[in-house]
This record gives structure tokens, sequence and C-alpha cells, in this order.
């Protein structure tokens, strides 16, 4: 057992290890934990880790605001004036003290400092976050930095309270998570503009110069979506799920576009019609708004114009619009409406009020923005809306024609109000000779889609499936107008900081 | 209100959608859920949607196996032989009949069929998937049929329940979820060979031949870690984690290695030591084993062997094996081994016993694969084992130094039993200038970089963090030996099926 002596001498003291790990627990959601009186017994002995927010000195005495990014709203250290020499606004810090009752009105405890140690310095002059207002546009040039401000840090959280939410949703209705590849082979939509993948050697390395053949032997691209895989695993486990990302080269700059994002994509075998899709949609995104409904990002989100921590991302709307929001997803029964409903709904409406839209509404030419946006806001009367059944071809190759009227495909788009498009899902076609006929009219070639069609060859069944733009939820839940400030690190054209 | 006559009359009936969720919410987990005895009463009538496994037909009566990945046990249907006509291995099938108790020992109940309609049929001959013994091999170059057989199913719910899993630790631990981007600018090992991308148009688009100049102005690639920038959301919410895929062109071919796998990775502020961090690690890993060893899929996998769906994902251990690794994940107290003490254990061990190893340890070559797999079986007893404070030239730059031993860097990696390095994580260097020195010691050129060291100049405090190889922890959790067969579409140099 010779070998074993210099192993015991250095193991390492496992009690304290267990002792660390409880005293991590019990101060897990930081300063949030503390402001909401859940974390420690009032005059206990604390400390609390984080960065100043701002600085007020008098002459007996100094208030420090201390934020850990756990809450937007920042914790009041007392300290005496001498304390408070080395602190200003960016500095980290660790302070030790009591958590006392606050005398001041405006919170409930106060830290009454008697230790402080400075953790880090903060360049002031270099710093590109400054202690004042500073626009989206200019926070999006520093994404390494801008999710330190309060209203960037509540949108990471409100993404991972969704997240969440999410897991749990599918998890009880007995939905897989599956992986989905984002190397793939074939371009779903069969028209997106798709990225490339080379196996060149980086810049600066001894390779440079180098020719690298196809690392896969043929070109391979970014994934457009996750559909077709999910399909395939569905008629192995039925219900799938995933939230991966997806990519598109498309050059549109605008604030409902980036290069890549994440997308919430679900696929379903046995069921009947879209209407059993449509009900999934709807019961999740209910189960997640009644779910964090209670939770305390929602109600940052709702004081957040008051705070002005909205300044920051860009939030256009109102609390009294968000909370609106938030109740039409709560709202049972979203209305489903056909497209040719909607046109006429469109027509009739153009009719009454003399042309309210620029682009005339018609049944080929489908529906403008603007049109979207008058059906999200009128039909749905807060709640987000169906349309349903639309023109076979103004839809892809995949999804399958209505039995009762062919020149309809059975789909739906997913509306909500300012925002518009927020999903989209369909029963896609499961008779191998529908779907080669389908490619055939839509002009998509076969190649690389070989083992689609495989999948209705052997034991196929009818199914169907959506996915929804998971970037664009977040701006929808938290208010935020522009994709480029609910994404830590937007990609656009031309635009790839980090 | 003209213009809502047409809508109210499209309006579908909503009670209906009310209906038909409810009766999907009791058949939420399919077949496993009426074998597991939870879902319905006995003799009640039901419905039953699946894939014939494999019929049986006698004189005067047929018995046809049925699944729906749900499970990887097969539901037992008793049918009239005239019903079993249509069916045959493959076919999706409809059911109805009674749940009734089984007369025979194997199953405590079956379907007594009373109506049989076909889904879908199965072109059997040129089904790639057989009903007989197919290799893991072969099923590999059909990804998108083999998560069909029973063994692969089993671990995209393996997968499922574990992100579940952790998303729950995580939620609890107050860990914010975060999505770091996959096209990224930096090269974060500094060293691995990455995939670079383009925004060439795809294969036969019209824009085929046309030249297309950088989208994001300079060559981008497919991130390898997200750690650097999971550092930056840490400065700002100070505990984060996200899982999400990376990518490696590195042209290995081992059951070890892909070319994109997922990592789970997390960071946290104000930690003191690597300590802080391997108690994540190990807490992490304890939860999940804890949470699942009393789930379905836990039992299911402990069986494998014995129904021979292990056969298909190509596990080589046995069920004892198996037990004894979940065991260990949840047995107390890893043992933390410095580096140096490591040398010792494999240099006493091969002075005793004559040369075990192929080659000598020595400090300055590293830990060999046989090293490691020798010190996780014999150090850890069951548990995994944290190797620490590696000498500083091993390891990449963005590594602290210890303060004990400046020679040293303050890291860890986790070995487990046969299959070695699981995860690895480190203090972050904070501080600027000792970050700036690293870099130029180990020759990594800040281009790209320069975000990532502005992190330290603004408010920088200790942090550390970790990165674990997600599949490879779905390979031990499973017994499964290659990467290849827990990832449903594998991508490995020269393949990239579908």
């Amino acid at each position: 057992m010779r070998a074993w002596r210099p192993l015991r001498k250095h193991l390492r003291d496992l009690d304290a290890v267990h002792r660390r790990w409880s005293s991590t627990k019990s101060s897990r959601n930081g300063i949030a934990a503390l402001l909401n009186g859940v974390a420690v017994d009032d005059a206990a002995d604390i400390t609390v880790n984080g960065w100043v927010r701002s600085v007020r000195k008098q002459k007996k005495v100094a208030f420090a605001a201390i934020a850990d990014g756990s809450t937007v709203t920042a914790l009041q250290a007392v300290l005496k004036p001498e304390q408070a020499e080395t602190l200003s606004t960016g500095v980290a810090v660790r302070l030790q003290g009591q958590w006392v009752k606050s005398p001041g009105g405006k919170q409930s405890h106060e830290l009454q400092v008697s230790e402080v140690a400075v953790l880090g310095d903060n360049d002031a002059e270099s710093n590109p976050i400054q202690p004042k207002y500073q626009t989206p546009e200019f926070l999006r040039t520093v994404p390494h930095l801008r999710a330190r401000t309060p209203g960037n840090a509540l949108i990471l959280r409100l993404r991972s309270a969704v997240i969440g939410s999410l897991t749990r949703f599918f998890g009880e209705e007995g939905f897989v998570q599956c992986h989905t590849p984002v190397i793939t082979s074939s371009d779903c939509e069969g028209a997106g503009e798709v990225f490339t993948i080379s196996a060149t050697p980086a810049k600066g390395s001894s390779n440079e110069k180098k020719q690298v053949e196809h690392f896969f032997k043929e070109p391979k691209y970014l994934t457009v979506s996750a559909q077709l895989h999910l399909e395939a695993l569905s008629q192995a486990v039925d219900k799938v799920w995933t939230l991966s990302p997806t990519f598109r080269a498309e050059k549109s700059d605008t604030p409902r576009h980036l290069s890549e994002f994440y997308m919430l994509e679900a696929e379903q075998c046995f069921i009947a019609d879209p209407d059993q899709m449509m009900d999934v949609v709807e019961h999740m995104l209910r189960a997640v708004a009644t779910d964090l409904s209670t939770s305390a990002v929602y109600h940052e989100l709702l004081a957040s114009k008051d705070t002005h921590h909205a300044d920051e991302v860009d939030v256009a709307i109102d609390s009294d619009i968000l909370r609106q929001r938030w109740q039409g997803l709560q709202a049972a029964d979203w209305p489903r409406v056909t497209y040719d409903s909607a046109i006429k709904v469109l027509e009739d409406a153009n009719d009454a009020r003399n042309s309210i839209f620029t682009i005339q509404p018609s049944y080929n030419d489908g529906l403008a923005a603007e049109h979207e946006r008058y059906l999200a806001s009128h039909v749905g009367k807060g709640s987000p809306i169906f349309i349903t059944d639309y023109p076979v071809m103004q839809k892809p190759f995949y999804m399958s024609r209505s039995p009762d009227d062919p020149s309809k495909a059975e789909c739906f788009d997913l509306l909500v109000p300012d925002l518009c498009e927020l999903a989209g899902g369909s029963m896609r076609e499961h008779n191998a000779e529908a779907l080669r006929k389908a490619m055939e009219a839509k002009g998509v070639s076969g190649e690389g889609l070989e083992w689609y069609m495989d999948l209705r060859k052997y034991g196929s069944v009818k199914h169907g499936g959506f996915g929804l733009g998971f970037d664009r939820l977040i701006c929808y839940l938290s208010g935020v107008g522009n994709l480029r400030d609910v994404v830590a690190f937007p990609r656009w054209a031309g635009r790839c900081e980090c």
C-alpha cells in the first residue's frame, strides 16, 4: 500500500468542502435573496459580494448601492466616510456587516458595513459602461460589457427563467428533449441563404496557406431548422422538442432578424390535424406565462420603465401593455382564423375605413406585415391568434394539403400583437409519393434529402410540428423591440463582435 | 362590425380543443404509462398508437408486440388471426381494445384488441432496420432510422432526462442559463483546428458561382468553447451555465471525439479557489445521478444487457459495473489528488508491479490515457476523482497560477473509471497584467481577444468555471462506449450523414 501514502497526504479536508458548499447554498441567489427577506434574520452578520453601482458620500456617513446581477435593485450599504474612500462606480467589493432594518422608507433593510475589501478596481476613464444613460445602439458595440447594466442582466435572467419553465412543461407532457445537429447536409426551407463551413485552418496558424479539402467530403451548412431531423426522431419516440441554434446568411438589417438565433421546435406523431399542434403551442405559452407571472423577473420587467432599466434595451411599450401581453398569453381560447377569413377581415376593414393599408390585402399576395399587425391587434383582443390553412403556394414543400381543400396547407402561423409572427407549424406530408410530387412542384431537388424521403417508407404516420422564434418570444415577454438586445452576443450581416 | 362576421363563422369549436387536450394529457407517456399501470383502470377501453415490433400468429390467436419509443418494453396485443393479417414488423398501427390482466406471467396486462387500423405500411424489403441483430457500425450509417431501435431510443430518453435534471439543479442553485454564440471571432484554446464559416450560396442556388465577400467582414469560426463568453456574462450576473454545441475540426477517428459535440459549461464569480468549483461539479453530478436513480430510464439501462438492447449501442460493460458507476456518482467525498501526488502514485505503482505502463509516468510529459485510467480505477474506488494543480505548461493561458506554487495552475480535471476525462475546470486569471503575460508566454496572439482582456479592467474579480463533455457524460451514464452512439446525428471527419 506504499502507493497510497502520497495520496492520503494530499486528500483535501473534505469536511471543509461540505461546510463551504452549505454556505454557498444559503447565499445562492445573492442580493436578490437578501432583498426578498428570505435569506437571513434581522441583525445577522453577513457578507455581500458585488459591484458598486453608485456612492453618495456625506460628512458623517456614506451610502453605496451594491449590485450583483441577481436583481435590478441595488442593496444599500451604509458606511463610514473613510470606509467609502476606495469605493467608486464599477469597483468590485466584498462587504461584511450587519443586516439591519432601514430607517428610511426606500428599503426594508440595509447593510451596516463593518469591513470593506476591494476585490477589483475599475478603470473608470476607459470603461465604455458609464453611470449615465447610454443608448442601446451604443451598448450593442460592447456586448462583452453591456450585460453588466441592470436592464441587460434582467433579460439574461428572463431567458433563463423561460428555458427552465419550458423544460418543465415539455418534461411533464412527455416530450423528449433532443440535440439536433448544427452542421447539416440540407437546407430545410429549400430557399434560404445558408452559411457554408470549411475546415480551413485558423488565421495565424502554421497551416494557414494550405488548401484543405472538404472535411466532410462534401460542402456542409449551418442548419436553418431542426425540423427535418426532429421528424426522424419523432418517428422513434413520438413527442420530441429542441431549443437549439439556427442560422441564416440573409443580409437583412432589421430589428427582427439575426444571422444566429435560437429556435424552439417540436414534432409529434399520431396526431390527426393541426389543431392538436396548435393546442401544444397554446398550452405551452400559457404554461410559461402562468408559471413566470409570479416570478421576480416578471415584476422587475413591469417596473423597468419606471426604473429606466428599459432604456438600455429599447423597451418602447409601457408596463400596462406588457401586463396585457402576459395576460393575453394566459387567456384561454386563442382565436383560430383561416387564411381566407383573415383576408376577408382585412378587405372588410379596408372598405369600411378607406384604405387603411399601404398594400391592398389580396388572396394571392399573402399577408404583409401591416396586415399581420392589424389581425394580431384586432382579432385576438390581447391574446395571440392563429392564422390557419394558408394557400399551398405560400408554404414550403413539407406541409401536407388539407383533405377538405387541397389548395390549402394544413398549417398555422401564430401572430402576437406588435411583434406579429412568433411561431409557425403544420402537419408534415407523410405520404412518400405526395412528398415527392410536392418537392417537384416547388423545385426542391431531392439531393441531400434522400434520408428525409426515406422516413415515409417505413411505418410513416401522420405527424406535425412547429417552430417558435425563441429570441422573439423573449422580445415579446420583455417588451424589448429589437432582437439584438435580447441576445447576449448578437450576429447579423457585418456584425459579429467577440 | 361587419368585419367580424367571417371571423366568427370560422372560429373553431374551442370546447373540442379542450376535450382533445385533456385526452392527449392522459396518454402523454404512451405505452410506458400503460405498462407502469398509472394511466388506466383494469378492463378500460383504450387506444394505443405505435409500431409493430413483432407478430406471432397461431391458429386461434395472434400476438403483436407494439412499441412507441416511450419505453424499451413492448406492449402485448392479443388479436384474432384475421385481425393480424395486415400486421408485420415496422408497420404503424392504431389499436383499440380492452386493457386486461394477462394470464401469462410475462406481463401484468395486455391489450385485447377489438379494432385494428394500419396507419403506415413498412417496405420491409428495403428497410435498413431489420428485425435481427445489427451492428452499431451499421446502424451509424442510417442515423435517420436507427433511433427507432429500442436501445437507441433509450439513449435519446436518457439524454432528455439528464438535461431536465441539470436544468433543475442549476435553477435551484441560482445559476442563470445562457445562450452563448456558435459563430465566434476567437479560438478559446488557442490551438485547436477550427471550422471557418462563409456565406457562400448553397449548391444549386442561382448565386452559386458568385464570389461572396466575408459576411461578417472578417473570417469567423464555429466556437470551440463557450467559456470566454460565459466569463463575460458571469461578471454581470455571477453564476452562469450553458449547454451548447461546440466544434473541433480535428481529424481524429476515435470513439472519444466528434467534430460537433455538446458542452456543459459554467462560470462563477467571487470564489476563492478551485475547490469551490469542484464542489459545484461534484454536487451537480451527484444531484443528477440521485435524481435519475429512481427513474424508469435508469432501470431500463440496467436491464439493457439482458434485453440485448445494449448491443445496438455498443455497451461493453455489464449491469453491475453500470450500477457501480451510478453509485460512485452518488457517493460523497470524491478524492481530490494533486498532479504531483498522482505522478507519485503512478511511479510507485510502476515500481511495485514492474512496468505496468507502456509510457513511463513523468512529471513533464503529463498524464497519458493509461495513467488516467489507472488513477480513475484505483484511487476513486468507484467514484470519480479530481486531479488538481497541473503544471502551468500543460494548461491553457487563461488559467491562473497557484498562489502557493506559481509553477502550478489552479485547475482540475475530473476523471471517471474507464472513460477517463469527463470535465475540466480552473480559476481564470483575473488580473489584466498577469493574463497579458500568460498569453505572451503561450504564444497566444491577442488578436480577436481584446474584449476578453477588457473584462479584467473593470471591477474584475476572482472567478472560475468548468466544462464537461456532455456526450461523454451520456456515455458514462449509459455504458455506451462510443460517442457516435449517444449523439443522434454524429459528425466526424468525412462523416456527416443527413
